[in-house]
């Protein structure tokens, strides 16, 4: 073998004995979490009054009657839960309520989980009893990729027939162990990597203008979350799945460190390059889910590390590397100028920000879609001889991946031990990277193309420019909103970590989301 | 991920974490090894008596003054070193001697190792000291892919120049913290994979008879055994390249367990296939070698499992799977009477026959060429511009290894745990499988055609027909001389165990070999 195999072994795939996900109650930093101000002022002030209380005994405040509780985020939620003010029988029936009238409950909501109200009956009894697990009674959306027992998974493909998962992926059934709900199943582009338009579902409209898109592959993930759906989805990014939707609408995603959260049960577009991850509505939600779905499951043999909350730190002193080349190129100055004032912040709150130099990306860029086409076409081919009744989408990229030699996708492949060095070296100085994210805003349903300082652009030149390195890599990324564009959708920026420093990220993103409030924007609603 | 690739993470690959290489003792039924009869008559006795002692403590007997030292395994060597009747100075200088008068010493050894004078001294004066370790004094020799501090290391390739190795391969280092003795640089072919008449050295002539071949890759390995030139060799296996040699040079060689083995410092051919193993006179030798080698050391990501000498067991009782088909087709009438004569001598000490359908192999057969072409093509990729220095064996198969896509090759490596898993089921009723080794004796130099009940086949038709299965899979195999073929040359058979069981097949071996004296023989000496 070689240094550069030696090299990988050591960093991302370090340690792949099954061991616990790690059981430690957040640092206090993570506190801070409200729901959108304008519809939920009574909600939010009692939920900041139960989280700032030092045990979380039942609160003298009377419970909510009628309130927004979908405005709710994870935090808000477990401090209303634990002050009594709601409970979860109470927020499945208003997030089931939401889903049925809401424009997004019918694109991006695909099929209820069974066993939704037993289990809502189940959290609500534990909380009343003090028996509360750690994510107790928090409803969570699943993109129609990752198994859920009793629920039609069907990866958005008309191929996969009416199939329904015989059981939980690693991924949800921990989150179930910990107390969360599946509450529904969340549309995707067929096999996390379609075009758009769903030939078995149609296409997500974005929440913030729904004639345009949410971005890819987790549609229904970001356009549930953004439309206040539901506090919580799980996601999959290949090339950038979690995060691109995650900056289009306006949410918050993390794509965690490359096998931190098992990919068992969870369909594969390319198992070199999938990730798992939640996407919420802070930073600081992420935080609250990560500790439970990290950590070997014995069954992905990628499966590694574990996510350590301990590392999470404030801004002091903080070394922010600021890229620039293949990062700032191809972005539209509203987003360039969201990102620099993010950067900003963080310098006026103690961080030091260092100038980057990660080097040739383009290569390594183009490595990551040789290996996720050659990957796709290899897992295809089963489907060859039905390829007709595949999305067109799907179809050209498989056209595509048949036609790398194996010489071809091996140099991706041995490539990537030698980035995963460069881009560890580059960082060797700072704690972070935090680049703008994606190069515009959300594009048109009609045309999709994306818009770049006036000139329109095809949507793959722009869509997984800042996010394939990551996945490639396999560090951590996490996308989070910046402010609003030139026609007033989200933008957004990404915070990259060193390997398993999933908590480093989060609590850079949990300390900006404490100085803003692009994150408790929702979108405005009809009627 | 797939149920499959759970499979094989839970088998081949179960364990990537370092630790330690076992240091157990080995159980007593592993002693008798005994010289070459005809030669070695004094030491032969002198090596059985001190064998046979409780307490290694020195021998009454006087000590030999010219004895055939050469003609010793490793488990007679250990006995006479303890004895007294002769040291590793005496030894070294006795095969250096016999190197430079040897044939094979002209062809099948490449360059002296520097340093062996010291190391003999040192090993003469801990075992009078008292302070041997394991293996001390015991010379070996290292396939010309296997990095040996300070020693040339060239691949058997032009396009390797007068490389020195820096440091060494980590078997290397552990045979030397084991106390034995690295001697002589071995000739393979070009990178493991090239044709019989390497470009760069010439052939390796078949000490059995000078106008036939050895059999590759590791070429040397199997000449300088056979030939007497030392007790012990590395090999690597990639298709069959340790059994292979073994085989038609009448010695014994052990493709260990995938990942047992540790390949850092080692020239990879197909780092999905490629496996480093000792290659010795007897089972009992190997046996001896093994628990100093075997466990991941740390760098090399495949590394995994430990070599458990305790699963090493007698025939009574013991299952046998006997296959048929693919096995037994192609192979010559005397290979067949030579492996069914093993077979009923097992049975008469008591094991019972077992028949095993191991289902479709060709596929899997071809799957394994596929890996091993399309990782060549890729390794040597940056040498394309060179290719015409290259071996036309090895350029031939670079490419064929460029045609194949990246679905073929994927295909190839997805089918593995699938097969692995039909095998391991066609393996659950049995402890191991012996098979016949090779269809037929050595080929000759000119023709490199190998006759099966008289009609010529291509070498590649024959050659590893019975072993690349278990270079795909994993599976520890064992090959081991049986008897003489037609024209008087070895023939030999294959002990196949399940992952891990090492131990087992070389018990099996032992076994065999303390009721037959086909190890025992060398070939006739010219003079």
């Amino acid at each position: 073998m070689s240094v550069s195999d030696a090299l990988i072994a050591r960093t991302i795939l370090a340690g792949t004995v099954a061991e616990g996900a790690p059981a430690r109650d957040l640092p206090s930093a993570w506190d801070r979490d409200a729901p959108e101000p304008a519809q939920a002022e009574r909600c939010l002030r009692q939920a900041a009054e139960a989280t700032g209380a030092a045990a979380p005994a039942p609160s003298p405040l009377p419970p909510v009657e009628a309130g927004p509780l979908h405005a709710l985020g994870i935090g808000a939620l477990q401090a209303a839960f634990a002050a009594g003010t709601t409970d979860p029988v109470a927020l499945v029936a208003a997030l089931r309520e939401r889903i049925a009238r809401h424009p997004s409950g019918r694109d991006a909501v695909l099929a209820p989980v069974p066993g939704a109200d037993d289990a809502a009956a189940e959290s609500a009894r534990r909380i009343r009893a003090g028996e509360a697990r750690p994510l107790e009674g928090i409803p969570f959306g699943i993109k129609d990729i990752i198994d859920c027992a009793g629920a039609p998974v069907t990866c958005g493909s008309r191929l996969t027939g009416e199939r329904v998962a015989e059981a939980d992926a690693t991924v949800v059934a921990r989150l179930r162990a910990a107390g969360a709900i599946p509450l529904a199943m969340l549309a995707t582009t067929e096999f996390a990597c379609g075009s758009a338009h769903n030939p078995r579902y149609g296409a997500v409209a974005n929440p913030w203008d729904r004639t345009r898109w949410t971005g890819g592959s987790s549609t229904g993930s970001g356009a549930a979350l953004a439309a206040r759906l539901m506090p919580l989805a799980l996601g999959t990014d290949t090339g950038g799945s979690i995060r691109v939707p995650s900056a289009w609408c306006g949410v918050t995603g993390l794509k965690a460190t490359r096998g931190l959260v098992p990919r068992t049960g969870v369909a594969p577009l390319s198992w070199t390059l999938d990730h798992v991850g939640p996407m919420a509505r802070s930073a600081a939600d992420l935080a609250r889910v990560m500790p439970w779905i990290a950590g070997p499951d014995g069954a992905d043999p990628h499966a590694a590390g574990r996510y350590d909350a301990s590392r999470a730190r404030d801004l002091a002193g903080l070394r922010v590397g600021v890229p620039d080349g293949w990062f700032t190129a191809m972005q539209d100055d509203a987003v360039l100028a969201a990102w620099e004032a993010m950067l900003r912040l963080l310098e006026r709150r103690g961080a030091r920000l260092v100038p980057v130099d990660l080097g040739a990306v383009a290569t390594a860029h183009q490595d990551g879609y040789t290996i996720v086409m050659a990957e796709l076409a290899s897992l295809q081919e089963p489907d060859l001889d039905r390829a007709a009744a595949l999305d067109p989408g799907t179809r050209a990229r498989l056209e595509q991946g048949r036609l790398f030699s194996a010489a071809d996708y091996l140099r991706a492949l041995r490539r990537r031990p030698l980035v995963l060095a460069q881009v560890l070296d580059a960082l060797a100085e700072v704690d972070v990277l935090v680049t703008p994210g994606l190069g515009g805003e959300a594009p048109s349903l009609d045309t999709l193309t994306v818009a770049v300082n006036g000139a329109a652009h095809p949507l793959q030149a722009v869509l997984p420019r800042n996010t394939m390195l990551f996945d490639y890599t396999g560090l951590p990324a996490l996308m989070l909103p910046t402010g609003r564009g030139r026609t007033g959708l989200p933008v957004a920026a990404q915070v990259v970590g060193k390997p398993y420093d999933d908590a480093v990220c989060l609590s850079v993103g949990a300390a900006f989301q404490r100085e803003t409030e692009y994150h408790l924007v929702a979108p405005r609603e009809a009627g």
